[in-house]
């Protein structure tokens, strides 16, 4: 039976909603989730954001194993949110399907490219909501709506059944508003952690130079709190190079992924894309062989320094975004500038395979801006455990 | 210009051959190597080993990154090889395109579903050949054909641009009749392994009670040379469970992420498959979804149990395969029960991500048969270089 009930932040997609009922026992028993329209549920289309895949692509026969494990544990599907076209996008704008409105702050853009799950979270349509990240799409829109966000380690769990983009960088991601619930989720889902201590607290200076000097002092508070319980900050320099380079990098390597995953349906369907990502398919089919070879081959040093930083337990803190969301009339160049800095910061995670836990801990401009937590691959349950001490530490509804 | 050269084994796809030329220098410089029809090459069809697969999905716009980093490295395409349709099935079959030779034994199968890539290096038509590995595809085939293989580390190499059958088990692969050229092309596309000590030697009773006895005398001289590479062997039970039941729950998760992949597609196209693979997706499309938790609720902690087994550089040591390949002659419900036996095996690797590397070490019953060589994951190099030295230590062509 459809599901009719209001979408006042045109989270969920047009049309019927996908409704689900899950086990009537489990883990997650009577909640209710919603995923990104980039995971099948058997018997719906999965329109990946755009009216042409939609249109070229049968309905799904099966349901993806990560939303039948969420079923398997109780929880209700109440339905498909809209994400960017192909999710290659960080504003959250979609021209098909209406861009979702941010529930925290509705003059501003709620993030992408899941930023219909944000929406529903963050507007407290559902307890959680699936979404995937590539470059950032569940961390950016996590810290721009005020919600609790992860992109666990990369590969920890199953993508079969969901929309790729560029596979040696998607992870799936969940939304909650309460760190509670972000970590019962990651309880059905989440393999076992690796045994590591946590600790000690790691205070990156290139994020930190990046942000918006609001968006940092939103911050400080919870940095208060995180050495509270993780003990003094060590400052450090994290990388030689620049965001800068990173940003390059992962743009490059992620673009000829983009361009080798989904470039043939591109050139085969010729499908009309909004703006953005039109451009960004344009660049991916253009891509120079040597850039994307100079990004495959940063990635594997970068990768290795990066565990072996956080090898024995310890997190890195850093603003999740450089700056709050962008304003809705923010023009075309002012988007590009914002994506910049913030995938400069996103890429860290992205190119390492890192679990990023994004924490609404601020407002900064009235406009929320999360925190994020950052560990070794595989530490994803401790990191989880983290937030939610932070959580607790500073109050949040948890 | 397509290649048309002589294919005594019947390695390659029928019609013209993808050829292209490699840069100019690098580390493969010269080195001739052919790929799985599974891996996109810009400008030709993917036919996934089926035609109506290739009937409906347009030819690949881009190519596969990890095929651009080989000839980024220097070395020659020379073709698509031949595939079992949708890499689903151990044997090396192909009713559509014919089942190639297994040169090294003709008169039984060459083993799947890499089939002709595993043919084209046994018969010396290329240097190396990519491959695929959900359940054994590679490895099997390496065994069976007498040639060395690798599935590295799940996770370790981008699959973009490749067709995928299990995404939380595929991984690329390859063969090469020489270690050494096994081990340069892991310079080229694997990560830096993390860093741990190379032993001790472990031989698991299970994989070993579960061989022929043919099949484990022949591996005993190499054996012999291991325990002089790294010391005496320890035995011991490797799980509480059975083969059979690492298999049982290998095939239900599989074959969930089978029909979540494919399934769509196959309920919309409705293709024609030879037998077994036409069987198999029927499986996957019925599958008791408490039968697939289960599967994906058993590997969590098998996976851990390997890790922590493994992860001070300790070395597994057991027959890829259980037995040589069938005979061509061998009916369905012999090459059934042949399945099950070797799966149980490769399905430690497969469901615990682990690298494996099958050494052609002996004859059984005049056919090859392989070691294989396992390790924690990330130790992809090492377990190369190890399969070299005992390469050496046995006087192997290398």
């Amino acid at each position: 039976m459809p599901d009719h009930s209001p979408d006042p932040f045109g989270a969920f997609i047009p049309g019927p909603r996908a409704a689900v009922a899950g086990a009537p026992a489990g883990p997650l028993h009577g909640l209710a989730f919603a995923v990104k329209d980039l995971y099948d549920v058997a018997g719906y289309p999965t329109t990946y954001g755009n009216p042409d895949w939609a249109r070229t692509h049968p309905p799904a026969a099966a349901t993806a194993p990560i939303v039948t494990a969420l079923l398997q544990a109780g929880a209700n599907l109440r339905g498909k949110t809209r994400t960017v076209e192909l999710a290659y996008g960080l504003t959250g704008e979609n021209i098909w399907h209406g861009t979702p409105l941010n529930p925290k702050a509705p003059e501003r853009f709620p993030g992408g490219s899941s930023c219909g799950s944000a929406a529903a979270v963050a507007g407290g349509l559902v307890d959680f909501a699936l979404g995937s990240d590539t470059g950032g799409s569940v961390r950016i829109p996590a810290s721009y709506c005020g919600i609790f966000g992860i992109r666990p380690s990369w590969g920890a769990i199953s993508l079969a059944g969901a929309c790729g983009l560029g596979p040696s960088f998607d992870t799936p991601g969940w939304f909650a508003a309460r760190a509670e619930v972000l970590q019962r989720v990651g309880a059905v889902l989440l393999p076992e952690d690796v045994p590591a201590a946590t600790g000690p607290l790691l205070k990156p200076g290139e994020p930190w130079m990046n942000a918006e000097p609001a968006a940092a002092a939103a911050l400080a508070p919870a940095m208060a709190a995180l050495e509270g319980l993780l003990g003094p900050t060590i400052s450090l320099a994290l990388v030689p190079e620049t965001l800068g380079t990173l940003y390059e990098h992962f743009r490059c390597a992620q673009a000829e992924e983009a361009w080798a995953t989904l470039g043939s349906w591109v050139a085969a369907a010729n499908p009309e894309f909004g703006p953005g990502v039109k451009e960004r398919f344009a660049a991916a089919r253009e891509m120079d062989p040597a850039k994307a070879a100079a990004g495959r081959a940063f990635r594997r040093p970068f990768a290795a320094r990066m565990r072996a930083l956080l090898a024995g337990g310890a997190v890195l803190a850093y603003p999740t975004s450089p700056s709050p969301a962008p304003k809705l009339t923010a023009s075309p160049a002012e988007q590009n500038g914002v994506r910049e800095r913030t995938m400069g910061v996103t890429a860290i995670a992205g190119l390492a395979g890192l679990p990023e836990v994004s924490v609404p801990v601020g407002l900064a401009d009235g406009a929320p801006v999360g925190l994020s937590l950052v560990a070794a691959p595989g530490r994803d349950r401790a990191l989880l455990a983290l937030a939610a001490r932070l959580a607790g530490a500073l109050g949040l509804a948890g």
